[in-house]
């Protein structure tokens, strides 16, 4: 099969109406937001096609989505998922949202730097937040066991981002392991947000995080995998300890997901597989590739090559600037993800989209070096 | 154009996997839940489809769907939106969610008979909820003036339904004008649920709740009236002096919404004129159908045909059974939505969905009238 992250030029590409493409200016090349510059995979536009020609674009119904996912779960990562214990939920921050409602959370630990809406949503819901910033990248379990055993509350909630936005570090069972053992004792909830589980590179190992932990609560979706967050859809998955929390999830927050999504993620997990392990290498590629750019045109900015998702963390507290990414688009013209969201550890730093073509990623850094 | 409604034949329908169709065994002839059973108006497939060819499949972006929206509530009702006081959300539910949030709204009046969610909904946000019920299908204006002084809560609400799911009522200007008035002076602020808005009878003027009451919020969307309940996106609206509200919306809500759905809708709503005319005539006809069915089949069955929505309220007090839709389900294998959901006065009824074709409605009598 093609790389599919080399197939669609950029003037396809600027045609597009997603928020990726339409945020900035023309002249603006957006590395930002985590969509994938892709086609859709054959089987699943089939499916969205064939389902819209039969006019099934009523409300979402039955376990073909679960169902999908418990194959993917168990081929890739031979991990068995209980279709009776998953709900769909209408995306996978809803899905969080409602996850730490159905444990009464009333304080959500989490490790930044890490995905924005982890603190938008969270703060909306008008939860206190605590911090356990990631060390190298990784886990701090030390500070994370004892922000455990020091936080005051009644139902506290740790929101585990695996693998992890914007690093792409991928746990180990060591260390999830190591987290779910302190997160016991202090009676800690663990949910975790596992969206971008399919995006691993085939030399790493998944761990889903219910693999060690029965009371963890799971979030998944196909749609970082498959390109497919403008088709809203996921499943809410309850480890064995959890099946009572999950079982009170509200009948109406089924109402909420995307028919046409559940169709899209289901022929995506289910016959995307091939589609996917092509993007898999093609991103290998890419990480290699912005690596040697980088090397050679930006030497000061620091980027570790992670096998989790398609994106690229990128340390620039040496170019000085206050915020990198407003200089890159101010002075470049090339639009990353601003460190500064991601809470504690993210200043200096800049998200860069790795899942594009290789010519849009050489033009990016070219952008990035004109900056300087 | 063909009337949408008799297109697509039973064994058609059977092979669709929405929850209409997926619900109940297969010998149940479905004719409960808010779906229409017509194929896709040619303009809206041709917009998803070629979405997905294009892979323009993530994040919404922009205020197309909103510019539509303006354009046929201007054409159709005679209404100016606001483009700048609109809002991309979900679905609209967790729009009227979001809504209820964003006044602070501490308890909720409804008007019995209602859409079953807006208990469920309400319920989930640990609210109140008061009931001031409808008075032979119409808004009571004395009883939910009286409720309205009654009530002891610092921020009310008022869920309006317009047009009123179950029974179809269109609020005449005149009762909206009688309804915002004490509304305003006893501080109770007004969500207006115009879901089924687009679904009006030519013969009846709908109004806009926003063209009465400035300090209102509307919800509105395609999904009733092109069958996009799969493809979830709606619009929230504030009136001018609801604004300041509108702009507290948390940025996160707008990651929700499906873009393939906001681009289903916007292109229903600019394109899809036609097609939802060739429907209204339908339903017209459906109705009619109904009246005559129930009057020579089912004469103990109360039915007033209404123009708004395609739901027909039955009143089945004179068959004497508990739950007319549990004994229509089972002894008729026909399934209607039972009254009971729908708060006081729902006791008696069921609600029928007249969104399909004269065949299946024919059938769906002759169903009933065998469980007596
Ligand atoms: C870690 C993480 N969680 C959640 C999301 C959003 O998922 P959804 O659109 O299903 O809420 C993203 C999107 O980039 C993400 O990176
Ligand atoms: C009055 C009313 N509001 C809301 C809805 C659901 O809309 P959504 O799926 O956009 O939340 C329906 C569906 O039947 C409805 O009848």
């Amino acid at each position: 099969m093609m790389n599919p992250l080399s197939q669609v030029p950029l003037e396809r590409l600027r045609r597009r109406t997603s928020v990726k493409w339409r945020r900035y200016p023309e002249d603006v090349l957006p590395l930002w937001v985590a969509e994938m510059d892709v086609d859709q995979a054959e089987p699943v536009a089939r499916a969205i096609i064939e389902a819209v020609r039969d006019g099934d674009t009523g409300y979402p119904a039955g376990t073909a989505y679960a169902e999908a996912l418990a194959g993917f779960a168990r081929s890739r990562w031979g991990h068995e998922i209980a279709i009776e214990r998953t709900a769909i939920v209408p995306d996978v921050m809803l899905g969080v949202v409602e996850m730490i409602k159905l444990v009464g959370g009333d304080l959500v630990v989490v490790t930044p730097p890490v995905y924005p809406p982890f603190y938008m949503f969270v703060r909306s819901m008008g939860l206190p937040i605590v911090e356990a910033p990631l060390k190298e990248d990784r886990l701090d379990l030390e500070v994370l066991e004892r922000t455990f055993q020091l936080i005051r509350a009644e139902r506290p909630v740790f929101l585990l981002c695996s693998p992890h936005n914007p690093t792409g570090t991928v746990h180990s069972a060591d260390e999830l392991t190591a987290l779910a053992e302190p997160a016991r004792t202090y009676g800690v909830r663990v949910i975790a947000d596992e969206i971008h589980a399919p995006i691993v590179s085939p030399a790493t190992t998944f761990v889903p995080y219910l693999s060690v932990d029965e009371h963890g609560l799971s979030l998944m979706s196909a749609s970082k995998g498959w390109n497919l967050s403008g088709l809203k859809a996921a499943v809410a998955i309850a480890g064995p300890a959890a099946a009572g929390d999950l079982a009170r999830l509200p009948e109406e927050v089924s109402h909420g997901p995307s028919h046409l999504g559940a169709i899209a993620h289901t022929a995506a997990l289910r016959e995307g597989g091939e589609w996917l392990d092509a993007v898999l290498e093609g991103l290998d590629d890419n990480r290699k590739l912005l690596a040697g750019l980088l090397a050679e045109h930006l030497p000061e900015i620091g980027y570790r090559p992670s096998p989790g998702t398609f994106l690229a963390w990128l340390d620039c507290r040496n170019l000085g600037f206050d915020d990198p990414a407003a200089v890159f688009l101010e002075r470049g013209r090339v639009a990353l993800t601003s460190g500064n969201d991601f809470g504690t550890g993210g200043a200096g730093f800049a998200r860069l989209n790795l899942g594009t073509t290789p010519e849009v990623i050489a033009e990016g850094v070219r952008r990035m070096a004109a900056s300087r």
